[in-house]
């Protein structure tokens, strides 16, 4: 009988642990997990301190309400989780794993024929001053989520201050001011989401999250914490802010002291190498989850890139392996999306930065757009942002933004990188198309002909970075052809270098305009600049660039 | 200079003549179009006439309120669009097109050095007596949505009667039941949207049809329309329905006598043949949109596959090829979607019966579940259908039906199967996971998982079709492992083959189950029916199956 042992119990464990019992009904399989909770929606606990979740048991139970415990998967799965029963030793001469019951404090050896090690990552505390203080946390285990929400609930807490602007910090920054508090959040590096999102992208998330209240200091330093019990205080390299809650959300470690203690082998990121039937270097032992590392499937590079979705991927492949299979798992794409408020932020693949440090002779286009047909109700803007290599047209990543519909058009550039599709496979998909739910073409198609159209020079984009720095140097006439109602509503700025001639009249009035200048054309998502380019170029204009995105997409303030 | 005439203004036409422009600033370019309105929203009069588009104008303008008339296309995009004017004839060797002003009956010609044929399609009127009575509709021109609407809001519509249960029927049943008429849906065929559902997951359409309050009657052929000069009444094979408003939705047909009588080829469809390029059989002539055939990528037959999605695809790559391209258009893959109040029905590739009647060797798998996590409001089941190559693991196609987020897998699927992906590759993707979102394993990751483990032999699924014949027969114990308030909320049917044992029970309660029985195990998406195979094979059972897709599924009322 094979003897099955898995150590950690949250996802990528009990999916393993779950998948082989399918493939071997004899085996004995346990699972061991040091905490008291065993499979549960790590990801949901933002949720829950926001209030869209009620209750923290939810995220531990079965649609149906039945609890995930010991006994449910005893009873369902047949597998024996023992909780509270940690790990401290593997013995790979001897297959045996040696284990401390939390409760009792007694030891005991279980012996082994395969191995898993799901033992998951554990966020990082910064060694500041002060960090030991009551009232600062990590999202990390349901126990804080429920301290954090009963504070809130009892009125305690109404100035948070959350230390990092990735993915947990900006989804509690809006759980926090969902719940009335004021939210400051600190980031080191000069923007937000600053792992995954292009500077331009993440300029459009911070604007918004400006305006929900939300206040962000970029390139800014958490030196210390202070309090006498409790924190009252943050300090960082230029100010001090108030605070009665923080929130750790600087990233997190994977936890790799038991597998390095056994002499496998800790990769270049600091987590557990695996080969791709998600093997150690020790045959019998397989790895997976937030303890591992991943490859790029674009880059080829190694990246920790702890996901709920790889892990359970993960989960998979190991299961198949445990019972003989040589299934693989071929990596990520390094995919995120993020909530913030009703605006989504989503990337797929490389982002630009990541094409640039490859060395890629790559090409980008950002257009924005409605994500459905502008007459339908709840039609709302989107920004896209494609990259794709110049000499074959593949794709190599895409960002989204906006209040519409992102997760759709990531997910779909995620299925073309997947299979090495390029810019003409993107705008060839036949994408569903129904006025509720989409326009005739696609936000990525349009993104894909924006890329073909620079690639062809007809189409003159420049990023709204390079504008910026047009617009303050006053050398270039910027055009803004839209309506005059529009006009009368928002500008793009007040600067003198921004003449305005509706769209309609632009054939008529060429002659204002200089075919010496620089022109730079733009309208509200700038399709109708890309036709201003059009009609001066048709005029003899030869220095026409558009402003991709347009106003929609203006990252700036 | 390159003279360029482009027949027809909705869709396919101005999106080539518009970037032909781009193409080639100095080209003439004019645009035919027989009607008043050029360039509007066709498939948006559904909601025109259901009230969520409040003006019919918002269909014919750009987002920012814009009517796209003749003077908006010369103006921007320099384009000579001449309305009322109805193309009649086409001298190919003399390469002039005679026109006729409808307004004035003047004729004229237009000479031309490309031409470009996007004369549209024409909704099918059947030749049944009273036909032409007042009050029987097609939804095909903006007049006949403005006309439908009127009459709604003066309150002489009571009993709508809507002949075909495809696209536009099933759309303007929900339009019409949204403004409290009593409908009736009669369909020839035996199920709802019957060009592109397979049987099951029309089931689930038409249940929910039926719970929303629209009667459909399948397998019924309408037979006259009576009335003195308004309809009353539609007399069908079996019934006569009370009616005072009637909508034919039996399908279009393409416009092609121009082109047929001009000596150019139409094809096996009656449509147009083009080849990649968009030329008809004259390579001075291109021809676009719903006039002409389609080629399906997957099963390399002529379609005609009539979409706005398509249509403008068809239009880019024209232009490109009228300036000198050689674009390419690779086909379609008939992908559909559609809204039936808040039910989502969509499909891409393949059915199982156009894979069936292609010859595949094909495996097909169902599975329901959440569209994000449970615990997360607004979470909702789909349920879907993926068809796949035995041999290979090439994905053919999937379909999916629900509440949720459709569109978004529909769609994803779509891109796999434009790049030949199979259902590993499916699996593999690393699609955008956060609660708000999606479940850490996609709704398509699951279909592609439950096609895997049929393949290996550890799921053995079969379609409620099949189970609804063996729940009938009596033979077979049909297993419901369900919690005690899911069996006291909703039962599969009363059938006393019915065993109920929740799966928490199962393991000790195999005693009262049969080795020797063929069981069918279920549950609300019969996950749990998996875990109860699961069991029951553990204890020595050698005839389990699970219902695919659970009560959640079941097509059958």
């Amino acid at each position: 009988m094979n003897k099955i042992v898995v150590i950690g119990g949250v996802a990528a464990g009990l999916k393993a642990a779950a998948k082989a019992r399918r493939g071997d009904p004899q085996a004995s399989i346990t699972v061991l997990e040091r905490g008291k909770l065993i499979s549960y929606g790590a990801c949901g606990m933002p949720y829950y301190v926001g209030g869209d979740v009620n209750d923290i048991e939810d995220l531990m139970k079965t649609p149906v309400g039945i609890v995930r415990s010991s006994a449910f998967f005893k009873n369902v799965k047949d597998l024996d989780v023992l909780i509270q029963t940690e790990a401290t030793a593997i013995d790979r001469q001897a297959k045996v794993v040696t284990v401390k019951k939390l409760a009792t404090g007694e030891t005991d050896t279980i012996p082994y024929d395969k191995l898993v090690i799901a033992t998951g990552a554990s966020p990082i505390k910064p060694p500041l001053p002060g960090v030991a203080l009551d009232n600062i946390f990590s999202l990390w285990h349901p126990d804080d989520a429920k301290m954090i929400r009963q504070g809130i609930e009892a009125g305690n807490f109404k100035h948070a201050v959350i230390i990092g602007a990735g993915l947990v910090g900006m989804e509690m920054a809006e759980a926090l001011t969902k719940r009335q508090l004021q939210v400051t959040v600190v980031e080191m590096k000069e923007q937000i989401f600053p792992a995954f999102l292009d500077a331009e992208i993440a300029g459009i998330a911070s604007k918004y999250a400006v305006a929900k209240g939300i206040t962000l200091l970029t390139e800014e330093k958490v030196e210390r914490f202070t309090g006498e019990t409790r924190v009252t205080a943050v300090e960082t390299d230029k100010r001090t802010i108030p605070a009665d809650l923080v929130i750790l959300a600087i990233g997190a470690r994977p936890n790799v002291e038991l597998a390095k203690t056994a002499g496998l082998t800790i990769g270049v990121t600091g987590a557990i190498v695996v080969d791709e039937e998600m093997r150690t270097n020790d045959p019998d032992i397989y790895a997976g989850g937030d303890c591992v590392e991943n490859i790029n499937r674009l880059s080829g590079q190694k990246v920790f890139a702890p996901m709920g979705s790889t892990a359970n991927k993960h989960g998979r492949v190991i299961g198949e392996n445990l019972c003989g299979g040589h299934v693989k798992f071929k990596g990520v794409l390094n995919t995120v999306v993020a909530k913030l408020h009703n605006l989504t932020v989503g990337k797929t693949g490389l982002s630009e930065r990541d094409a640039k440090q490859l060395g890629y002779d790559y090409i980008t286009a950002m257009v924005a757009g409605h994500d459905k047909p502008h007459y339908m109700p709840g039609a709302k803007p989107i920004t896209v942002k494609l990259i794709a290599e110049v000499q074959t047209g593949k794709v190599l990543g895409m960002q989204a933004v906006g209040e519409g519909e992102v997760a759709k058009r990531v997910d779909v550039v995620a299925a073309v990188l997947t299979l090495g599709g390029t810019i003409d496979d993107l705008f060839d998909i036949d994408l569903s198309y129904a006025p509720p739910y989409n326009s005739p073409i696609d936000n990525v198609a349009v993104a894909a002909n924006a890329v073909m159209n620079k690639l062809a020079g007809k189409f003159k984009g420049i990023s709204p970075l390079v504008a910026k720095e047009k617009l303050e140097n006053g050398k270039t006439v910027f055009l803004d052809v839209r309506t005059p109602d529009e006009w009368k509503q928002i500008r793009l700025s007040d600067s003198p270098n921004i003449k305005y001639i509706p769209l309609g009249q632009l054939r008529n009035r060429v002659a204002e305009l200089n075919k010496q200048d620089e022109v730079v054309a733009f309208c509200k998502i700038s399709l109708r600049g890309y036709d201003a380019e059009g009609i001066l170029e048709g005029a003899g204009f030869e220095n026409v660039k558009v402003m991709e995105g347009g106003i929609v997409s203006w990252p700036f303030s």
